[in-house]
């Protein structure tokens, strides 16, 4: 469960990812024409969990939680906006990174979901600006350490003020014994090209580096003294905001609270319900397609506004998705169905295709490419059945395809006067999207290899039943009616009664084949180490780093290198 | 030490990587003509440690040192063959993988250092095929499971016999609760293109798979009947044959055992000395450079075979490293010095460089590359000391750019008369020794710009001092004599005293910037999830997988997926 070692500061019995400016504890958004500004004033007594105090701006993933909504309406609230700030609320600090006690108290899993959220979150501020236009410059006013640099390092531009104390630090490794846990590593060399043997002198010195060092070793971008500071950062955002390539668009659309209906055994949103099969391990959801055909137009698009099918459906899954994550640990598999018109699902497709240059459309299929990578770096076993009534086409059979498993019935169910299932694809199948080694999904399942590929593309909206899906290598296994129930509950019995640890290793391998990203390195090379150094007595023991962290004690190391 | 949980047994204190086949207690090497078969007939009785028997054609460290030092011979000693077909020599069973017990009762280290050694050997079965046109049949005569499978892998060639019940396998997941840690997972997606769903079916599937689907899902390249496998292995061994770029070499050069004086605290070779200060935890490596100008030509190099510079000292720093890595956990940093003549280094390099279209010196070439990627990704803290005397020029210069970090003296030391240091770079700086994220140590130093390699490049033979050094980016810190001493004194305990594993995550992350390989993913994705799991209780607790297996008793598993 959600706290597992702790208990919610609020008393609930889960984590709730959904919140919304009115409800922030520790930013503020204040929008200013094309420019916004994130204030991290974090609430020290405004921990998601009891148990500790957030000091010096560190956060935890209550904080988190409010910075990914934030970019969120950023987004589809503001479309006006090109440039974001990140600031400080505080003085002398810009950020201290995770809180190290809510480290040093939380579950394996926990830690180890919370990198996840917390690498998600800027990932998607790094996809705001590639994608969107959204230019993101940080502003460190003082200390920046460990996560706090790294948050500054998803952003596009850094000014760090000259005063002679300002530093930016990934003190992790000296401290702590544990890795900077936030892509901070793989974007120090990658993405800033910070020389490496200068990385390793930079990540293994406490007090970090400061002024014009931190220009030369490229850490930051600029650096101002205090009383330059302002202007060098409006100057900055002035000329971000100009070559920014968002279109100037006056309205936005709400981002209201999701519908749903959460019970013991499950939840129901509009377009999907979620229901868990606790003794089996299993968490079976159910997406609905669309009810109705797509909007004449983009206008028609924007009146309809969250309840707009696509957007509606990709709230809903991703706030299931991060539910499961965060609060059903002992989940072994998801499994996906869908009911509705397949047809009717790549109509909603070819309509975001057309007005792919509009930016809501725009932002709606970068929500769902989002959404997609959320579940592929889902840790579950991750299920499709396709079944007859579903809808598994266009961006749905993304699902399909992100499943480590799919089966797919052969004819009609007994005792059902449905037609056999059929699955189909449309464009969005083929580029809009990407996983985060940078290849579609179908790229992914066919490495390396044209043919399949193309051989796909040419039954492009046409419906595929099991014979065809197989002959395409798009599913897994097909089955006919007399096997279908007990090869499934076979296959889900088995899955469930393996190691958890070695499906997560083993799902973590086989989904992202080929090429690497900086994206996916953050999530395999940078995370797997980071999962093993969180389970070693030298960080977690009772003399371990992070245990002993505060206590006025050192640790005690074994020192053996492995 | 080496056993730590265990005795090695012969009763020595160390694990010796030098052997050859007078000695092999496990393989056969014989060669006929251009085609060479390794054949693995196991002694049960032959472990490397007491305590398991090798049954089924399983293996220890013991058994792949051998398959190591084989393909070695099969570059230097037999430069005539251009395939090598890997056999068992048992009946209805090609290889059963590594042998669990032994990983059961193994120590954590000796356990990643066991899967490194072996996932660099297959590698070198890679690049022998290449880079030097040797290439390699599987011959799978039964079952293949697990890391019997994987060294399949590294062939270019499987086949797999069709009796019914000859099969491959990758068991690790439902039977022990662990990965394939000999690269299968990487493998089977990005080099064998097995679609990733059926590569999730494979490896759940503790009985493998077998016959025509072997082939239909990419495992194997081909199956044939047992009246049929003979023909089908001499057909395929002569079209690779043909097809080799290999050289008609009638005669190779001898490796005859490595001349080396072991003594407690260290091991002095020919041209190289280490030196282990253990209450510091460090060890000393002194390259020293060579004494003769190269050789007139290729024909004279022949001559001198062994005892050609280059080659001797790669062999003697080679047996150094592993040596450290298996049998001086405790050891934190190696600290490289060297002693010598850089432009006779570069001399040497230029020679190799003139003629790397012969075998010999292109075979040399490779040796060294490979033997930097072993430092590479050796988990210790690497520095390099340039100080009077020093030689680290070219080939040499690399193990400065393998560094965490290096220093390098400015001007002369106090009371030595000996001019100052100075760094040269030779064209092999430049391409020959890419590391295994497919980039030179000059390319990923520098990762994503061109002009500070052109800058460095345009100095190439020129002597550097420390300033030229610092300014082309070559070296960390440049120091005076007043503060060599106890800046690198502090420096090296500083290190030693920050976490082991922390240290092995931050090098690993901050040594392989940029892209990916298939090599780079094995090391740092696959490695890294198999360490992690390496300490899960559901493989190694007392209830787990891995010590369970084999007890007739049912691992019990903590359901939690993180």
């Amino acid at each position: 469960m959600a706290g597992e070692d702790r208990r919610l500061a609020n008393g609930g019995g889960r984590i709730d990812f959904e919140t919304d400016p009115t409800r922030y504890r520790h930013w503020k958004l204040a929008v200013d024409g094309d420019v916004a500004t994130l204030t991290l004033d974090v609430d020290e007594k405004g921990g998601l969990f009891e148990g500790y105090e957030l000091k010096l701006n560190s956060y935890d993933l209550g904080v988190d939680i409010e910075l990914a909504d934030a970019f969120e309406r950023l987004r589809f609230e503001h479309p006006a906006v090109r440039v974001v700030l990140l600031r400080s609320g505080k003085p002398r600090v810009f950020c201290a990174g995770a809180n190290i006690r809510m480290l040093a108290g939380a579950s394996h899993g926990h830690k180890v979901n919370f990198c996840k959220f917390t690498n998600e979150t800027r990932n998607a501020i790094e996809d705001a600006s590639e994608h969107s236009g959204v230019r993101t410059i940080c502003v460190i006013n003082g200390t920046a350490a460990g996560g706090g640099y790294e948050l500054a390092l998803a952003a596009d531009h850094i000014i760090l003020v000259d005063d002679g104390s300002a530093a930016v630090s990934l003190p992790e490794v000296p401290l702590l014994a544990v890795l900077p846990g936030t892509g901070g590593l793989t974007r120090v060399t990658d993405k800033r090209l910070v020389r490496r043997d200068l990385a390793d002198v930079f990540c293994t010195t406490e007090e970090g580096v400061k002024g014009k060092r931190a220009v030369e070793w490229r850490l930051v971008d600029e650096i101002a003294p205090n009383t330059k500071l302002e202007a060098a950062v409006t100057a900055r955002a002035q000329e971000l905001a100009k070559k920014s390539s968002r279109p100037p668009v006056a309205m936005g659309i709400a981002l209201p609270p999701l519908e749903r209906n959460v019970t013991p055994d499950g939840r129901t949103y509009n377009h999907l319900s979620v229901a868990f099969a606790r003794a089996e391990r299993l968490a079976t959801l159910t997406l609905r397609g669309p009810e109705a055909p797509p909007p004449a137009d983009v206008d028609a698009m924007g009146a309809q506004g969250v309840a707009f099918w696509p957007l509606a459906l990709a709230r809903e899954l991703d706030d299931a998705i991060l539910d499961i994550r965060l609060n059903e640990p002992d989940i072994a598999a998801l499994v996906f169905k869908s009911e509705g018109d397949g047809a009717a699902v790549v109509a909603y497709d070819d309509f975001l295709e057309v007005n792919r240059e509009h930016w809501l459309a725009r932002e709606i299929s970068l929500k769902w490419k989002r959404v997609l990578k959320r579940i592929d770096l889902t840790s579950r076993t991750l299920v499709a059945l396709v079944e007859p009534g579903s809808c598994f086409a266009g961006t749905l059979a993304e699902l399909v395809l992100a499943a480590d498993r799919s089966y797919m019935l052969i004819g009609e169910a007994d005792g059902d006067n449905r037609a056999p299932p059929t699955l189909m694809l449309s464009e969005m199948n083929f580029d809009a999207y990407p996983m985060s080694n940078g290849l579609t999904r179908l790229a992914s399942r066919f490495l390396g290899q044209e043919a399949p590929q193309d051989r796909a593309y040419a039954e492009l909206g046409k419906p595929l039943d099991a014979e065809a899906a197989e002959q395409l290598g798009l599913v897994t296994f097909t089955l006919d009616d007399i096997d279908w129930e007990d090869e499934i509950r076979i296959f889900l019995e088995e899955r469930a009664s393996f190691s958890a640890d070695a499906l997560t290793g083993l799902e973590a391998n086989l989904r992202f084949g080929g090429p690497e990203t900086m994206e996916s390195k953050i999530f395999a090379r940078l995370t797997a180490w980071q999962n093993w150094i969180f389970q070693r007595p030298n960080a977690i023991g009772d003399e371990g780093a992070l245990k002993r962290y505060g206590t006025g004690q050192k640790p005690v190391f074994d020192t053996k290198r492995v």
